[in-house]
C-alpha cells in the first residue's frame, strides 16, 4: 500500500471533464491510478462508486494523503483549485486576484456555461421531446459549442490573452479550452471564426500534458 | 470620484447569479454601487455594456481598486472567489484543502450543472423545438431543479454538512443553494425530498445578508 500513488481518479477515456483532471495532473508532474469506471455499460451507478460519490459522476478524485475521506473530490474546476492548492507549482492560475478571476470566468464560460449542455444526461431529457432525433442532438451540441467558443474567441481579445489565454503559460482556461475542443472533434462538429482559440489549442497541443490525456489515448478509447 | 465605492455591480433584480454575488458582498460587509441592467429591455446589448462585458451577461463587477481594468469581472463564482481573495474574511471557504473542494464541488453542482439549464438563453433555444411550450418549460425547468437539488441532498448526507451546507458558517455552497430556491419560487416550483436543503434555506433566510438579496427587495423588482 504505501507504494501506491497519493491519488486515484476514478476515470472514463471519453469525458471532457475527465480530461481537465488529466492535464492538470500533467502539468503538474502528478501521478494517479486511474481505474475506469464504463458509463456506458453503467459502472457508474454500482453501489461501491455511488459510496464515493453519489452523484453517479466522473471525474472523481481520491488523496489518500488526506486520510479516509469517504467521498471523493468531484466536479473537474473544485479538483482543479484542490490540485492548485496543494501542489501550487507550475501554477493554473496567475497570482494577481483580477487576473485570476479573469482565468477562472474564462473556465466557466466553457465549463459551466458551455460543456452541461452537450452532457449525456441533457441527451436523455431531449429525447423525450416530440420528434428529437440524432439529427437535433447535433444541432443543439452545435449551437452550444459555437456559441461557447465564440464567445471565448471575443472575450480573448480582452488585454491578457498571450501564447495562452492567459499570459504565456497553460493554465486554467486553456484546460477548460482544450476540453470543448477534443469533444468537439468526436463528435466532428466545426465551428468558424474561432482563429484564437485555435491557435491556443495549437500551442496546447504542443505540450505533452496536453498530448497524453487527449481521449484516444487512454484506456478503454477505442482502437 | 473618490467617495464613490470601491465596487460597481452591473445588476438586474430577479438573477440568480447576481444574488449570489449580492449575498456574498453582504456576508463581507461590502458596499457596491449597483447600475441596473435592464434584461427585459435587452441592455445588456448596449454597446458601453458590452464594452465591459462582451457576453452581454450580469452579473459584471468593476473593482475600482484595480485600477481601470477595461473588462469588468464576470461569471458569478469567479467573483466570489475574488472577493474571497480581496476580503477575505469572514471566509465563504473553509481552510482545509479538502474541506474546501467539497464547497467549490456542492457549488457547481448547482451553479454549473443546475442553473445553466434554466436561463433564458436555453428556453429560446428550445422554443425552436416543434410544440415546445410553455408547460413544456415548465416541466425542464422543474426536472433540472429536482435533480439538481435531490443530488444535492444526497450529498448533504456526506460528513462536513452542519447547520449550513458546510460546517456552522455561510459559505459559497449556501449561497448557491439559495440562488436556486429563490429563483424556484419565482418560477412556483416545487421539488420534494429536500428536507436538509429546506432546514439550510431557512437557517440562510434567517441572516440578513441573505434576506436582503432577496429579488422582490431589489430595486426594478415588481412591487
Amino acid at each position: 500500500m504505501s507504494d501506491a500513488p497519493r491519488f486515484e481518479l476514478f476515470a472514463f477515456w471519453r469525458t471532457s471533464a475527465t480530461y481537465r483532471v488529466r492535464v492538470a495532473m500533467n502539468l503538474k508532474g502528478l501521478a494517479a491510478a486511474e481505474t475506469q469506471v464504463n458509463l456506458i455499460e453503467g459502472q457508474q451507478h454500482d453501489p461501491a462508486f455511488l459510496k464515493l460519490n453519489p452523484m453517479a459522476a466522473i471525474p472523481a478524485l481520491l488523496d489518500h494523503a488526506a486520510g479516509a475521506p469517504g467521498t471523493a473530490l468531484t466536479q473537474s474546476l473544485a479538483i482543479l483549485e484542490f490540485l492548485e492548492e496543494v501542489a501550487p507549482a507550475p501554477a493554473l492560475l496567475p497570482s494577481d486576484p483580477y487576473a485570476r478571476a479573469r482565468v477562472r470566468s474564462l473556465s466557466l464560460l466553457l465549463a459551466a456555461d458551455t460543456h452541461p449542455f452537450i452532457t449525456p444526461r441533457v441527451r436523455k431529457r431531449l429525447a423525450q421531446m416530440p420528434g428529437f432525433d440524432d439529427a437535433a442532438w447535433k444541432d443543439w451540441q452545435t449551437h452550444w459549442i459555437t456559441t461557447g467558443l465564440q464567445g471565448l474567441e471575443r472575450r480573448l481579445a480582452e488585454p491578457g490573452t498571450g501564447r495562452f489565454c492567459h499570459g504565456d503559460t497553460p493554465g486554467m482556461a486553456d484546460i477548460c479550452l482544450a476540453s470543448i475542443i477534443v469533444v468537439m472533434r468526436v463528435f466532428k462538429i466545426e465551428v468558424a471564426g474561432i482563429p484564437t482559440v485555435e491557435r491556443i489549442m495549437a500551442a496546447c497541443e504542443a505540450l505533452p500534458a496536453f498530448a497524453q490525456a487527449d481521449p484516444m489515448r487512454q484506456a478503454g478509447a477505442p482502437g
